[in-house]
């Protein structure tokens, strides 16, 4: 629409396209509530004004009868491969809940495919009612002895800033290489100037974390306690608050945030699993949680949208005025939100929870698929060269390990599981290059009695990852990931349980329900082989993560991530 | 300096350039004071660290003793050439004071020189201690009855965006034009597009309002009363809170601001004499008032640094953390902040309330004189057309006037001034192309009994306004400006004091402590003359803008602004 018009419009001198009377509008900026109307055209707000005096006109009149009317939400920080769906079938999980915008790093997907992942990702994004911004991912791979199936450069990244879509660098996981000066690491940063840097810093604190702000970081997500979100935002940063499925930090930090600081917050999610997302929702669950433990609904709602939208320089969003998008929630109670109605660039797209239909192209975009292993490396025997064993020890709910020493069982010359001591095997199997390389090691923790759990979300390479009570299981359990182009699956005997993620891996192409159904159904699989973890799944994901202490499985091996080296599977 | 050398000085592994210690550091994130100690190098700040732990090391040390440090503070909106000293010497006035900041829209020299002129005020700011941004000028000339010097189209505004130091669009007065669709408005808004955009809506309201918000304007500084200054913040514009010295807006808005809506206002100074600069200060002297006023002494730094930086987007400054600009101020007390030390980009440049010398070369910019005015056609003669005339009635301290029909005075045959009915006739000189064109009227309200006021600064388009009780004083003024190449002067006989402003007739040479001496005398010689008013060159100074109601003084005649057109001398 040309401008003219839609100044006419502004003025009432021409038919907006879509009124809403009857609202109380969140005025985000004053925190405030204001009874009246709202006139849209062209996608955007055209203006605001009291019911009665009949300014606006409009082609569609909706009453709201009272409900309240405030910006669509914006998850600052989400990996949307952790909910395990595709973006149209996240799309249909969180728009309908309000959630209009989200800044998403698509790191999962890089580190299989690289820019040819984060390119699918922007494709697939933009048929759907849910504006999709992408925060270039600064650390693909995540250290040196990830086996990734890409890395991205500091060239890479440029040439990614150039996308209309992109609008910044995600988390900066590598602070170590930050604080030393890794000419590689500045590049990245330098590559992105000008724009909003995200940081991910667990613990960092004093001048280290100066550096890390005076570097050009802006942002982290990573505190898990009031005193070092406070130190991040005496240091200008601002803080993501985070509740994910595997890290909740909203409890903890909700009292930091005060009407005088509180411009300084979001609400991000960073991963949640489709089982999470579809019972508590997204950031609009962290709305009720933050609003049920004693924060002011429209402090709550202005973290969720308004403050998102300013730190991402996403000017033309997060607040009810005349110009912005008109993405926009109706809600009844303003002491839990929950949308009624979701309008997005002026559109209905979401009534009562239900995503309502849209246009998408019949064609959608394609992948190569991502797994490449030569069925004859499947060899998980361990010839006996000691008595002890190195052992990764789990610590539940966290995603670092303990390296702990433990007697081997030895049957015909090799180190075999030992399920009645709570001592399995582990492998990670490389899946990128068909190097047929196989790191092999012992865990406890896990608690399986049989059978085998295995699994190609294996942060952050997304090798295989496998953990099992005999050889069997584990090879049996990695041929069905092979045979149903990745996923997750559990084996025991004849019994297999599957979630199959033919996209990249990752991403299942079913319904979000279909795919909380199968997980739930892995779960009770895992938990009925004798798991005594809460989700063993999650847990396994990790014990790949090379760059978290203290002992990691990589496809070379035990790492010990203290020293940062490979380390021999028996001590001696 | 190498982004690597900074991160290593501010994690203290290499000595900083220069440590403040012993500091209160404002923190305007958090509405707090933390002490501690300021780690500076390559201009910025490293970071900041309690004292004691001796966390940093620096070349140079200054132990502030306790003393408060707070960002530089930043007018958000000035017209440097109202001040009428050079760029140097209004950095002079400023910086000492604790002002390394301001956006300047050069409207009055754009009027005069065009692109010339705006050229010229990015040239000479370039070696001050002041940062000067400049928003372009929007409505130059202001309206189809000014004879401006120039001309800036929507092209001209386009070009001067991709200069580093041009940010955005300043104050968009034709609103008229923005609300009727007007080609040329819309093509100047949509040259800034994605840029601040200033406006400029004296009462504006209602859809209206909506329409001005919805074309992009982000801001407002005429708000007088606070429910002008509500519907603003409501509509998401910023408001910004202006004390000029003829338009005093602090008192009336602050009530407005609480800690809720805070981040919405900042402060601007817009037009103030060399006088009130000199006695007030500038956005400093706004901290002080708002403080003795109630407001929250943190919360009135924030309004004139943090705010500002972040609606014009610079978000290099506004805040002491890790990476931004040293741009900082020390002060004693904090229910009425006064500098002791400036410090810009981490140098001090003032201390005590004196600038320190600076670096500039010896050859500054020259301009063309801008007086093109032939002697001849100084004739003020009114030949006499009817008995009763069109009069400008004053209002003391407002630039509207009313339009009021007198009785005229007639001797042979001629209208003359009539000073004992305070009847003075008033002359409007076209001095841009040398047409020759003198506009002649009658105007009642300036007391003067003798003698005749002239100026060149006569807004926009800064012709020669000249005042007087006979024909003969008037020639005698303009003939002294065409002397001095422009500037304010009072002619009682043989008495002539005057203020020369060689500076496209507009800005001084001299120093403001010079400057403000002059008018100090020019002041009271207009007041033994006879005048009532306050300051007589001001309200003269507004007489010729011919967009203001109700009757003004054009190089064509009296221009009734009510209609919009010219409108005959004699009424009958």
């Amino acid at each position: 629409m040309e401008l003219a018009q839609f100044i006419q419009i502004a003025r009432g001198a021409q038919p907006a396209e879509l009124l809403l009377t009857n609202a109380q509008i969140v005025d985000l900026y004053n925190l405030d509530v204001v009874r009246g109307q709202i006139a849209i055209a062209d996608g955007r707000i055209a203006g605001t004004a009291p019911d009665g005096a009949s300014s606006y006109r409009a082609t569609e009149v909706v009453d709201l009868q009272g409900q309240y009317v405030t910006p669509g939400l914006i998850d600052g920080h989400v990996h949307i491969e952790s909910s395990m769906v595709s973006v149209p079938e996240f799309s249909r999980a969180v728009v309908p809940r309000g959630v209009t915008t989200v800044i998403t790093d698509p790191h999962e997907i890089a580190n299989v495919l690289g820019m040819t992942g984060i390119r699918y990702m922007l494709e697939v994004a933009k048929w759907n009612p849910l504006s999709v911004f992408v925060m270039a991912p600064s650390c693909v791979p995540a250290g040196p002895y990830e086996s990734a199936g890409a890395r991205l450069s500091a060239y890479d990244l440029e040439s990614l800033m150039h996308d209309k879509w992109v609008v910044g660098l995600a988390e900066m996981m590598d602070y170590p290489g930050v604080l030393a000066g890794n000419p590689e690491a500045l590049a990245k940063i330098e590559a992105a100037v000008n724009r909003p840097l995200d940081g991910h810093a667990p613990g960092l604190k004093g001048t280290d974390l100066n550096a890390y702000a005076a570097a050009g970081i802006g942002s982290d997500h990573e505190s898990t306690t009031r005193d070092e979100a406070l130190d991040r935002i005496r240091r200008g940063m601002i803080v993501m608050i985070r509740e994910a499925t595997p890290a909740r930090n909203l409890r903890d930090l909700l009292p930091l945030v005060t009407v005088k600081n509180a411009r300084r917050f979001m609400f991000v999610t960073d991963d949640r699993n489709p089982i999470h997302l579809l019972d508590d929702g997204s950031v609009d669950g962290m709305v009720r949680q933050a609003i049920a433990l004693g924060l002011d609904p429209l402090l709550a709602l202005q973290l969720a949208s308004l403050n998102a939208a300013e730190y991402f320089r996403l000017f033309d969003r997060g607040a009810v005025t005349p110009g912005k998008r008109a993405d926009l929630i109706v809600f009844k109670d303003l002491s839990a939100p929950r949308a009624t109605h979701v309008y997005r660039g002026g559109r209905l797209v979401a009534r009562n929870g239900e995503l309502l239909p849209y246009h998408r192209p019949a064609e959608s975009p394609t992948l190569p698929v991502s797994l490449s292993v030569p069925r004859a490396s499947l060899r998980f025997a361990v010839a006996a060269q000691g008595r002890r064993l190195r052992v990764i020890e789990i610590i539940p709910n966290q995603i670092i390990t303990k390296s702990v020493v433990a007697d081997a069982r030895i049957q015909d010359g090799h180190a075999v599981a030992d399920p009645g001591h709570d001592l399995l095997k582990i492998a990670l199997i490389e899946r990128h290059t068909g190097s047929g390389r196989v790191g092999l090691g012992f865990v406890r923790g896990f608690g399986l009695r049989f059978g085998a759990l295995a699994s190609t979300v294996a942060h952050d390479a997304h090798n295989i990852i496998v953990v099992g009570a005999d050889d069997e299981s584990m090879r049996s359990a990695v041929e069905v990931i092979l045979d149903m182009k990745g996923g997750l699956v559990a084996v025991a005997g004849r019994e297999v349980v599957k979630l199959p993620l033919p996209i990249a891996g990752l991403m299942s192409d079913q319904p979000i329900t279909t795919v909380a159904e199968q997980l739930r159904a892995l779960l009770q699989m895992a938990h009925r082989m004798g798991s005594t973890l809460e989700d063993p799944f999650m847990t396994l994901s990790f014990l790949s993560l090379s760059v978290i202490p203290a002992l990691k499985i990589t496809d070379r091996g035990l790492l010990d991530v203290t020293k940062f080296e490979l380390t021999p599977l028996f001590v001696d």
